[in-house]
C-alpha cells in the first residue's frame, strides 16, 4: 500500500511546526498562544484566591479547564455556544481532559488554597486543537505558578513534572503524527494521547471512526505519540527558558 | 508486592457474575437488563421510522444512544438531571461512548432511513455502568433489528458483528479486569475498552487517576480486556441463541 | 347500556394484579418496586441529614418527591426530559402530587431537621403510573423510617397512617377502578384520589376529558376508590409485615 | 363549633363581589378585567390563524392558555419568571387546568384551523386567582369568537355553553365558597371546582393542607361550589349581555 | 417639505395625554399606572429589607428594575418571556436603562441597606413604554420611599430629585415629541432622553432607523426632549402633591 | 480646574495607537484584529448562503453581529458565558448595537438573500471594546464583500460608506476622546457614538455614570467623536488600500 502523502512534504513520524509565543496578552498570570502549525490556540491560566466548594477547608488547591472555539476559527462558522446557551457534549468532553491532564502532574496540596483555572480558547482550527491547547496550558500553568512564587504565596512548585499531548491516528493505513483537518477527517483511527515528561501515560483516548483496530496499529500509534510528546516537551523547556516577553 | 485482594475471591482476571435478561420491559422493540455483579443497566433500543436532520435523503439510518443513572442507583442520592435541567459532562461522555460503539458494528446504508434509540438506565450502581451498558445495548440492538427482519421492512441484518465493553484498571499495582466501584475508587489507572467481536479495538479511554501508567502496564490493561470481552462476546451470543422470553 | 369489557375478565371494581418488591435495589434506605398489573414503578427512599433552606432552624424536617419516566416505559418512546433540559408539566404536577400525599401523614417534627426524598421512576407504564407510585413510595418511606429507628436518630415513627391512591373513570358510561393505559384513553372522566388508611381523603384531582360529569358519577367514582385504596392499604401492610429481603 | 368570621361580614356560602370589565385594554380580540373581590385578573383572548404541530391538517383548532402573576401582585414580592429563566410547577399546574377548561366547552372542529390564547395575568391576588382566570377568560374567549363571527370567518360559535370556577374549603371545620387569601392560608382543605352551565364537573382538584377530609366534608364543599358557579355564570350572562364598551 | 400629521391634531412638540394614577394595586409599597395616550405601565416599588451581594456591608442600598410586557400589550400577541424562558436583549437593555436612570436620583448611601424593585410591566403598548416606565417608576419610588419615612426607618429622603423620560424623533423629515406606536414604526431616527429635573441628561439613546442623522437634528431632538421632561416633571409633582388614594 | 492628565502623554482629543490587522485568520471571509491602544478585537466576517427566517423570500440579505470576551481578557477573569449557559445583558446590548451600526451601512437588497455574520471577540480589554468591534468589523465586513463580489455573487458593492465609532467621556470635567479602562471607571458620563463617513449619527448612547451632563457637555463630547471618527475612517481606507496579507 502506498503511504499516504501529508501536506508540506511532512513524514509520517513529524510534528508540524510548533510555535509558542508566552506573554500573548497582558492581564492573565500566564497567558500563552500555541500553535500546530495552522491550529492556533490562545492559553491563558488565572490564579484565583479561593478553591470550589468540594476543596473548601481541604488544604488543597484546585487546577481546572475551560475549552472555547471562536465561531469562525472553523472552515464554516459554527454556532456560538453562548448564544445557544449550552456547550456541547465535545466542549465538555475536552475541558474535562484538559483539567485532569493538568491535574495530573500538580501537587494541590503544594498549590495551597487557590485554584488555577486554565481557559483554552481556539483561534484557529486545523486539527488537533485539544492537544494544543494541553501542551500550551502546561507553559500558562508554568507562567503563573511563577506569580506565585515570586510574589511569596508558595515556597515550591506545586508541579511535579511536564505534560504534554498529540493526537496520532491511521490514515488509509499509514499511522500519522499529529493529524491536521484534512488527516482528521479521513482517518479511520483517531488517538489522543496525553503523557508526562518521563514518558508515561495520563490519558490514551482512541476511537475507531471507520474499522475497528488491531493490537498491533494500537502499538504503532502509542510508539508515534511517544515520539512527538518527547518533541514537545523539549520545545515547552525551551520556551518556558526564555525570559517572558514584554508586551508592546 | 502483594496483590489487591477482590471481594468473593474473583481473580484478577476474571469477570463478575453477568447476567442478560431480555425482554425485560415490554414496549420496546429491544430491552435487555444486564447485570454485571451488583451494577444492573436497562438498556431498550426503539426503532423510529426517521432520521435526524443531517441523515434525511441520505438513504442511511442512524444509531444513537442516551444514558441516564436513576437518582439513587448510587450509594448516596445524586439530584436528578431532570430536575436540574441539564445533562453532566460525564452524562455526556457516556452517551456518545455507547453511540459510537454501537455504530462501529452498523451498516447504516443497511438499516435504511430510520433510527434506532439506545436508552441506557443505570437502576443500581457498582461500577462498570457504561460497559455494561455497551454489552447490554448490544443485545437490545439485536432483538429490535429482529422485529425490523420479521417484519419484512429489511431483508439482511445491518449489524456486521458484535461489539462489547469492559473495565480495567490498576488497583494497588495490580491489573485487574471489571472493576467494581471500591476497586475503581481507589485505582491509579482505570480504562473503558471497547472490542468488536473478532477482537478488533472500537474504542479504548484510559485515564491515570492517580500516578501516570507504564507502557508494560498499558499493555497488560489491553490484554486483560481483550480476555474479558471475548467472554462477554459469548454471553451476548448465548443471551440471543436463546428463546425471546414472553412477558408476565 | 351495556358495560365496558375490560381485559383478562376484570370487573369494573377490580383493581389489577398488585405486587409490592421492597428491597429491590441495595443503596437506597427503602427501596421498593411496585406494580400495577403491566404498570411497574420504582420508587427509592433517601434519607439526607439536612432539610431545604425553607426549613433551616426549624426543627422540622422535610419529604419531597421526584417523578420521572424512562424514555421507552411508554407505547411509543418519549423524549428523555434529562436531554431536553426541563421537566413537562405533567412531571411537575405528579411529582407535586406525591410530595403532598407522604406529607400528608407524615409528622414532619417527629421526623426531625432531615429530608427524604422519594424516587418513583416508572420503568414500564400502562396507566396509573401515579398512583402506583403514592402507594408504593409509602412502603419505602416507611423502610426509610425502620432503618432511622434502627440506628437510633429517631425514637418513634413520624408517620401516622398509610396513605394510598388508585385512578377511577367513567370508559363508555361505566365507572371503572384502576385504568389501564387503553381505559384511560378512551375514558370520558379520570380521577386520581389519595386515601389515608382511615378512609379520609388527601388529594382529589377529577378531570373530565370528554364530557362533563355529573354529581352522581361522582359519587359512584369516589365510592370505588373508597374501596380500591382499602384493599391497597391491606396490601402495602402485607408487604411491610414481611421481613425484608435480602438483595442477591 | 363557632363557625369562622369572615371580612366585611361575609357569610360562608357567599361570594365576594364580583365585577367583569370587558373591552380593558385595545389589541385583544377578547379583554377583561376579572374582580373577585380584591384579585383583579387581566384575561385576554388572542386570536391566530394557525394551529399548533399536533393539530396541523386535522380540521380542528385550538384553545390554549397561559398564566402570570406579576411580581408584585402579592403581600411580598415574587421573583419574576421571565428573570428566573423557568416557570414555577404552580404556574404550569394552573395554566394546564385553565386551558382544559375552556376546551371542555369548544368545539374544536366548530373553530376551524385557528388558535385562540388566553392570557390570564394577574395584577393583584387575594387568593382564587386560578378561579377567576377561568371565569375571566370564559368571557374574553366569548368576545373573541364573536368578533371571528363578525368578521364572517366562522358562522356558528363553537362554544358549547358556559364554564366558570370557584374555590371552597374548610377554614377551622367550617365549610366557605370563595376563599380569600388570608382564609386560602389558613384553611385545611382547599379546592378548586370547575363546572360548565349545565352544573356538570369539568374539573375538582381537592387538597387536604391540614388534616385529611370526610366524605361528607367533601360534599359540603361540592354543594358550596354548585351554588357559587351558578351566581358566576349568571354574572358572565349578564356582563356579555350588554354592549362592548368602547375603550376611552 | 409638508410636516407628517399626528393622529387627534397632535402638534409636533406636544405630549400625548398623560395620565398618573398613584395606588393602582393595593400590596406593593409604590403603585402606580402610567399613561401615556394608549400606552399604559404599570409601575410598582417594593422595598425589600437586604441588599444583592455586591453591596452587602457597604452601608448603602440599591434600586433595580425589571421590565415585562404582558403577551397582549401589543397589537399582535408576542409570546411569553416566562413560557420561552429568557428575557429577549430588548427586555434586558430596557430593564437596565431604567435601573441606571433610577440610581441616577437615588443616594444609595441615603437608603441604608435595602433595595427598591421597581417592575414596570406594559399593560398595553401604543410606544413610548420605556420613557413611560422610567416616568412612572420615578412616582412609585417616591410613595416607596414615603412609606420607610413614615416608618421611621429613614429619617430623610434619599431622592435628590425628579427624573423624567421621553422618546423624540423624525418622522418625514419632522423631529416629534413623544412617538406613538404608528410613528415610531416610521421613523428615520429615534431617540429615548432620560433627564433630572434640573434639566441635566442622565441617558441619551438615539438610533438612525433609516438615515443618519445630521447634528443640526440631533440639536433639534435634544430640544424637543427638554421641553416634553420639563412638562413631565411638572406632572409628576402635581401626582405626588395630592393624598394617596385608597384603593377600593 | 486642572485637567485630568492621561497615560502616555495622550491629550485630550487623542485616538490610542490603532492599529488594523487584515487576514488575522485564515478561514473567514474577512478577519481582522483591531487594536485600540491595548484593547484588541478580533472581528471575522463569515458569509452564509441563506437568511434568517423574517427575511426568507424577501429578496433582502441580513447583516448581524455577535459578540464576545475571552473570559481572562480582563483585569480579573471573569466566568465564561458558554458555561452559564446565557450571555448578559451587557453582551446582548453591544451584539445588538453592532449588529443595528453594520446595517446603517449596507443595502440589504443589494447584498441578495445571504447573511453576513460579525463575530466580535475580545482578546484584551482596555476600554472602547464595542467602539472598536464596530470599527474592525467594518474592515472584515468590506473584505467579506470583496469575496463575493470576486465570486461573481453579487456585481456592485452593497456597502453604502464607512461607519466607525468612538468612545467619549468626562473625567474630572475634562471632556476626552476614547477612554482607556482606567478612564473609563473614573468618569461621569461616557458617551459611545457610532457615525458614517459623511460624519452623520448612527448611534449615541451617553450615560451619566455620576453626575448628570449639561448640553454644552454633551456638545464638547459630541464635537469630539467626530474627530475620533473622522480619523477612524481614515484609517480604515488606509488598512483596505493594502493588498490582503497572505497568512504565514
Amino acid at each position: 500500500m502506498t503511504a499516504f502523502i501529508r501536506s508540506g512534504d511532512r513524514v509520517a513520524d513529524q510534528l508540524r511546526p510548533v510555535r509558542i509565543t508566552r506573554g500573548f496578552t497582558v492581564h492573565a498570570e500566564g497567558s500563552v498562544l500555541i500553535e500546530f502549525g495552522q491550529t492556533r490556540v490562545l492559553c491563558t491560566a488565572s490564579v484565583e484566591e479561593k478553591v470550589p466548594p468540594h476543596k473548601k477547608g481541604s488544604g488543597e488547591g484546585w487546577v481546572t479547564a475551560e475549552y472555547g472555539m471562536l465561531p469562525r476559527a472553523t472552515h464554516t462558522r459554527s454556532s456560538r455556544e453562548a448564544a445557544k446557551g449550552k456547550q456541547t457534549g465535545r466542549t465538555q468532553e475536552i475541558q474535562r481532559l484538559i483539567g485532569r491532564s493538568m491535574r495530573a502532574v500538580f501537587d494541590l496540596k503544594a498549590l495551597g488554597e487557590r485554584t488555577i483555572h486554565l481557559d483554552c480558547d481556539v483561534l484557529q482550527a486545523d486539527g488537533g486543537t485539544r492537544t494544543a491547547a494541553i501542551t500550551g496550558a502546561f507553559v500558562a500553568a508554568q507562567d503563573a505558578v511563577a506569580t506565585l512564587l515570586a510574589a511569596g504565596k508558595i515556597t515550591a512548585s506545586p508541579i511535579r513534572g511536564p505534560v504534554a499531548a498529540i493526537s496520532v491516528g491511521i490514515v488509509q493505513g499509514t499511522p500519522l503524527l499529529d493529524l491536521e483537518y484534512i488527516e482528521d477527517s479521513a482517518c479511520d483511527t483517531d488517538m489522543n494521547v496525553v503523557m508526562t515528561g518521563a514518558g508515561h501515560f495520563v490519558e490514551v483516548q482512541g476511537t475507531a471512526e471507520g474499522a475497528a483496530f488491531s493490537r498491533a496499529e494500537m502499538n504503532a500509534l502509542l510508539g508515534l505519540a511517544e515520539k512527538g510528546i518527547a518533541e514537545l516537551v523539549v520545545l515547552q523547556q525551551k520556551a518556558l527558558s526564555a525570559p517572558l516577553p514584554t508586551n508592546p
